[in-house]
């Protein structure tokens, strides 16, 4: 496994995490002692990725009431923790959670082996797409640093390579951020398989060069006829997969579908700072005034995608029919408990 | 105009030239005052685009002619600076004209004025190509920088711009060596032309959502088919462009086509080293040792390119027809004398 990127730490009496700003360079373990270790690890995106902030929260959650005894004291630190990062989702419901089934180490613990769980059947799912030997291709960061579990779209190539399939994994290098070139080389470095980072701008050239078979991504939202918001360039891969003839897959827990959407028009894009584009790692390269769009996601039709991968099976075009029928399945905590 | 790449400076008896590195944070105009300096300016890639260079060649051997009354001297002098850059097939070609037809000022002028003259040409067929108001997507740098005249692909966007038309640039920032963000945001600020800098993975939510009526770009290398080679990412924008109804089109001098070939399966790919995708200006983003795919270009099938804009005019589909007759033409540098 190699390591965790959140963990309770018996011996500390603390939440550990990897702080993933110093990735891949170093693997800094760190603790978040008290309720502002907690928020600042959160705030400072030491710790990322909506699962793992979820399950970064539930302990944190645990620890407040350890150090909280009076009531009052307690509600305003869990509060704190809850707005730590008001777009992540995961956050606030597992805070929620918490509060709701009884705040102890139990019932975090109980939300990181779910979200395990949840990660491990993407990953045996989507593991049974994936072809037998040659390359595959993926976007961004999807893996046990996102997720605190196995990773979504990177657990299934994982996944696959350890039922003994001879995977070759590009990673785009996923700009503005260099999530790929920063954290998915490093995880699967770990993992022990065989990965070559290119520029985003090479994944067309690579694709129809390197016996690339399948195309793997992860969602940050999929609506009923499974048009996905997912990092941007998602949506020019899908294109390009699509003009070679490439499956591309995307695979995302059943909670990423947000089941009131119909399609994507519904869904809002985050416009993120200009200072991202302008520079790289922090080193200005374009003129400091230059007018820049930098929206955080774009939106792949659902006709592009080959196949939705979730907790309870691959989803297959027409979506309309296969996605709302994921709604009527019973809870999968409930299944794995 | 703004600024020149590069002129011959008649006070200081050298080679003028703003150095590229530095830019766009400060316009550095420096002097190449010897072979030596000549040499450097190009390896040291100050001096960069093939044509710019071919030119800066031209006038480095007259500078060379100058300070060396030695025939032998001189001609040592001049093979240095044929070879400063052996992929730039401009620099051998403009050395060995001023050798054929006599080392002097004023043949390194008509060689520079004759790339003006190009330039100029094809940003007026092109510029009529353009829309009346609307955004555009360009890629890489293709302007007064590359060329030493107005630029190709930029050339035909400021031409359109000074015709009158409304047009706004998304400029793709070009990774890995940013050019796109260093150099092409510059010329446009110095032009006029409204534009915006992107991620490249952000061309295709670029494309879908904002207005964008037209592709175009430069080449390196195009082939009887229209088969084009440029820089590594054009291939995926031209998909991307073809899926969204956009007309792609491809500027470029004569002296790009390469008759010989029938199509860009002969084309072969310069692969460049690792360090330039794993961080940038010297500034680590991935893991040290991980394995990179860095090719410098990659090649855009001739059956994506709705026109092939040259110094004669646009080439049209079927290319196998419209191409192999720009051979036919009289040589322009005759026409414009």
């Amino acid at each position: 496994m190699g390591f965790e990127a959140v963990w309770w730490d018996d011996g500390e009496r603390a939440v550990g995490y990897v702080d993933q700003r110093a990735l891949p360079h170093e693997v800094a373990r760190r603790f978040a002692r008290d309720v502002a270790g907690v928020v600042a690890a959160i705030e400072t995106l030491a710790v990322r990725g909506a699962p793992a902030i979820g399950v970064f929260g539930a302990y944190g959650t645990a620890l407040a009431r350890d150090l909280h005894p009076d009531d009052d004291d307690f509600a305003r630190a869990a509060a704190r923790i809850r707005a730590a990062r008001p777009t992540a989702v995961n956050l606030a419901w597992a805070v929620d959670r918490m509060l709701a089934e009884g705040v102890s180490l139990a019932v975090a613990r109980a939300i990181h082996d779910e979200q395990r769980a949840v990660d491990r059947a993407i990953g045996e799912h989507g593991g049974a797409l994936m072809p037998e030997r040659g390359s595959v291709l993926t976007h961004c960061n999807t893996g046990p640093l996102a997720t605190a579990g196995t990773g979504t779209a990177l657990g299934v190539i994982v996944a696959a390579h350890l039922a003994g399939k001879r995977l070759h994994v590009y990673v785009n290098e996923t700009r503005p951020l260099l999530q790929g070139a920063r954290l998915t080389t490093f995880e699967l470095a770990v993992a022990g398989v065989p990965a070559t980072l290119i520029a985003d701008s090479a994944a067309a050239a690579t694709m129809s060069q390197k016996d690339v078979k399948a195309v793997i991504v992860g969602a940050d939202r999929i609506a009923c006829n499974g048009d996905t918001a997912n990092k941007i360039g998602t949506f020019g891969i899908a294109v390009i997969a699509a003009h070679l003839g490439i499956p591309f897959y995307v695979a995302a827990p059943r909670s990423t579908i947000d089941f009131s959407l119909r399609d994507g028009s519904g869904i809002v894009v985050e416009e993120r700072g200009p200072a991202e584009v302008r520079g790289f790692a922090g080193i200005p390269a374009a003129p400091a005034d230059v007018d820049v769009f930098n929206p955080a996601f774009d939106v792949t039709p659902g006709r592009l995608i080959a196949g939705i991968i979730t907790e309870y099976g691959v989803a297959r075009p027409p979506y309309d029919e296969s996605i709302p029928d994921l709604q009527t399945r019973p809870n999968f905590a409930m299944l794995y408990r």
